[in-house]
């Protein structure tokens, strides 16, 4: 099988342009079937406060009114996808991007309004993944943004992270897929405060000890769980780490099962 | 050959919902190869209103500088493009939503800042077809806003009539091209105050004549010459109407030679 690298971008690569244009840099150069997955940022809540659209996160996760669809359609997949396609397009990276919707890649379900009503957000059903594989063999580079739709006609927002082990998940069937968790710090770190204490392997074992320990960082936590989701459901590798990572410069951390 | 219809959607229709909703339904009902190509509308000025960023329009072109660029391609590019998806893939019609960034579709260069200095306004210089066929056969509909780039990472606002105009002619070697235009009337008038008053055909000897007489109403210009493009490029047919042209229900206008 041929490999895929699926990566993900978290909101401070975003927010830094040098710091993008760097990683594209990097991500243009690599051979082979690649597809970035990238999340939002800050930007959505600057514009929401220009808007004075009120900003409501609870345990991390943005609670989505219809205003704030709008907002995170328009930046999401409006200015951050579009001004990634247009840098990918000038690096020779023939870049295409979607969101769920866009032949409908990633149908998700808005969920359950108890115990708390996030509003029209998605978790991901289904994944489809022939329009995908049609595009990566005639040499395109999918671009996601992280939002899906319920097939209904509604757009919903869906965490950047579970949609890339999602994508990850359905395409490990034709793929040998690896996924990668590009983000500010080097890679899971063992003590929060020392952000050179970087965890190169981590398994099952260590992970629930972690756990036990309560070492891992809250904010690491859903990322790990969409980890070993990927690598029970057949992806081959993930990784977590910072952009250097794509150069394979050490130190980073392989999730293992 | 196949026939490939290209319809064009103005502003009017976007900005009321239920108009575009009857629009997407009668378009999903469409059999064969289809792609879409939509305006913008009132909505961006409206948001630039909000954010304090002037609108300027000269001969009803819009000057874009960097702020209405951003603006433009979260109204254009995010919102109405995908809400346009999703609804379509709610009807059925499995649709992808491109600028001319995505799969370098459209090529377009910075229009030159004399005699008048529109900004990031993308004149097209090349359509590359080879995604669009791709995903034409694969079943998919792609969904065009009116967004170009330079190829060097530049996005730029480009005219929606063009843009259709431009895949028309670029098309025209694979597919038995049909571009319509779709808007508020029913057709070109004859007498710009009376909407009954539809001229059924225009060929290029009345176009000429109706020139001389000035009885074409400025807005319907560049319009006209869009069409003749398209016809003297290998279009097969063009047409001018209201969203009834779709189901055949006469009357509208047809551009010939």
């Amino acid at each position: 099988m041929d490999k895929l690298r699926i990566i993900k971008i978290g909101g401070n690569v975003i927010e830094n342009q040098s710091a993008l244009s760097s990683f594209l840099m990097d991500f243009s150069l690599l051979n082979g079937y690649n597809l970035l997955v990238h999340g939002g940022g800050k930007e959505a809540s600057q514009l929401a406060n220009q808007l004075n659209i009120p900003v409501n996160i609870i345990d991390g996760r943005r609670i989505t009114d219809h205003a704030t669809l709008d907002l995170i359609t328009m930046v999401y997949g409006g200015k951050i996808n579009k001004s990634i396609i247009a840098q990918l397009q000038y690096l020779g990276c023939n870049a295409l991007g979607f969101t769920g919707a866009d032949g409908n890649s990633i149908v998700a379900s808005k969920r359950p309004v108890k115990p708390i009503d996030f509003g029209f957000v998605g978790d991901i059903t289904q994944v489809n993944t022939d329009i995908i594989k049609i595009l990566l063999q005639a040499g395109v580079t999918p671009v996601f943004c992280a939002i899906t739709h319920d097939g209904s006609g509604q757009l919903l927002n869906t965490n950047a992270d579970t949609v890339a082990s999602s994508l990850a998940q359905a395409l490990a069937s034709d793929f040998e897929v690896e996924l990668l968790y590009c983000f500010e710090k080097k890679g899971v770190l063992e003590k929060v405060e020392d952000d050179e204490s970087v965890l190169l392997k981590i398994n099952s074992l260590l992970y629930q000890q972690l756990l036990k320990e309560q070492k891992i960082h809250s904010g690491m936590l859903p990322k790990l769980k969409n980890c070993f989701d990927a690598l029970s459901k057949g992806v081959s590798k993930v990784f977590i780490g910072n952009a250097d990572m794509l150069k394979g410069q050490l130190p980073f951390t392989q999730i293992e099962i």
